[in-house]
């Protein structure tokens, strides 16, 4: 028997597609609805197994749901949030999986207001990739990963059920206030992407040859980079001061490393590496709990 | 049959201790001597299947070798050279292993100038990781890297043997100046590891609570921070100049980024990490040649 009787994925790219697939496999809903503002999205979730129906608009696939996942871009999640919320059922429970979380839940706050009717909680699930779109997707996608909820004071049940469920899917969880959420993913997220893109575009003007030489290392640094300039450029505005202070606190480390050179300051420089190799290793040995 | 006679190993950590490793399973060497500055090290070396016999000094350990690999840190290379030059066979070949090479090389044809006996020729197989020591070591570990050999305008012969050499433990080769090399490296592998480093030390202060959310992105991002502190600090100073061009470069373009997104210029952010992910494409697609 499934948790919920019909679900719906609003937005359906590689976080959506893998949602419904995990809802499927975890028979955590009975039925599941998608809906994508793509035409070529919605014939591909015509035949996907996950997908019991598909709609032409979001209203309609969420007006018998349950359950509701706003996987849309961050900066349209509250836009899509206001068109679908006079068609919810008032016992309905809404989460996103948006990368930032202050905006998304002020609007979810204001457009569901706590006690009124649908319940709006702010999810989410670390588990991108530099890979993008429903072909990637896959049901073990959250597995072993972190979801971050940032329920409010209110909706202490909802939060539960929410988080339970994304427990179903393999995920471990951790929560925190929507501002705390966003000044960690600025910096455990955002900055190392912004960082990695910084790197690429700094060596995309090296000779070609030199590239047969890249090292693994290189690759490891470099790989996030890869990932969609469009939702990447939603991301850092939507986090855009937290981002900001995270960038300006890596320049002045940076800085700090380049005048140690500069001065062919040894001691400094081991010193700076000890400090790197430390928070690396302390990094690698996290154990990962549910909480 | 072995092609050579006897090999010397001069350090034994990672690489001198999969170089080893790797001259015996591929039978490059029938004898194969060894030496290393530390006790604990010679100690393990005798108990070391591939090591024939572990010397208490250099010189020593290079009197009967026809080809002799330095694989000290960068700035104990030269010295080294030094001390066993009186030693070496007229007809030995020397090699290194330094992640620098023009101060090397240069010392190399300052020690043992073309045609007078002793032939030096610098290598870099760029196999490297943020593990070190000899108990680490493989076999394995040169497959399918890349071994930058930067042989002057003489020793032509010497350079095929030696070239031919690291493709029989499984690197691809790439030849340039030591120059170009020590440019190539400083974008390539020394700025990445610049970037990891301070990118790993600006997040140091982060809450440890944090860190359990922390996604495979920075994991990637950050896993060379993990290198030996002593070991970078020796490259980055030995190749001080090229880095700090590097640095300065990848400065510029990280501003560039603040700047966008200080200014929410959204054309500007997508535009810049499609730069970024276009790079990164290329590296991600580049086949390894043999040259």
């Amino acid at each position: 028997m499934s948790t919920f009787d019909t679900a719906t994925v609003l937005g359906v790219g590689l976080l959506g597609g893998s949602l419904g697939l995990a809802l499927r496999k975890h028979r955590i809903a009975e039925t599941i609805f998608a809906w994508s503002p793509s035409a070529s999205t919605r014939e591909a979730c015509e035949s996907a197994s996950w997908c019991d129906d598909v709609f032409d608009n979001p209203k309609s696939a969420c007006e018998a749901s349950d359950l509701i996942f706003l996987c849309g871009p961050v900066d349209q999640i509250p836009p899509l949030m206001e068109e679908v919320s006079s068609a919810c059922k008032k016992t309905c429970l809404i989460t996103d999986v948006g990368s930032t979380k202050k905006r998304i839940c002020e609007a979810g706050n204001k457009i569901f207001p706590p006690g009124t009717g649908p319940t709006f909680i702010g999810s989410h699930p670390m588990a991108g990739s530099e890979k993008s779109g429903l072909r990637f997707a896959s049901a073990d996608l959250f597995q072993g990963k972190t979801c971050i909820l940032t329920p409010g004071e209110a909706h202490l049940d909802a939060a539960e059920t929410i988080g339970s469920l994304w427990k179903q899917v393999g995920m471990n969880l951790f929560q925190c206030s929507p501002e705390e959420h966003d000044q960690l993913v600025a910096h455990m997220s955002h900055l190392p992407h912004a960082i990695a893109a910084s790197l690429s575009k700094t060596l995309q003007s090296s000779p070609r040859k030199w590239l047969e030489s890249a090292g693994e290392g290189l690759k490891d640094t470099t790989r996030i980079a890869a990932g969609d300039p469009q939702l990447w450029s939603a991301i850092f505005l939507e986090n855009r001061e937290a981002v900001l202070g995270a960038i300006s606190s890596a320049s002045t480390v940076l800085n700090e490393f380049r005048d140690a050179l500069e001065h062919s300051d040894r001691d400094s420089l081991v010193e700076f590496l000890k400090h790197g190799r430390s928070f690396r290793k302390l990094l690698e040995g996290i154990e990962k709990t549910d909480e």
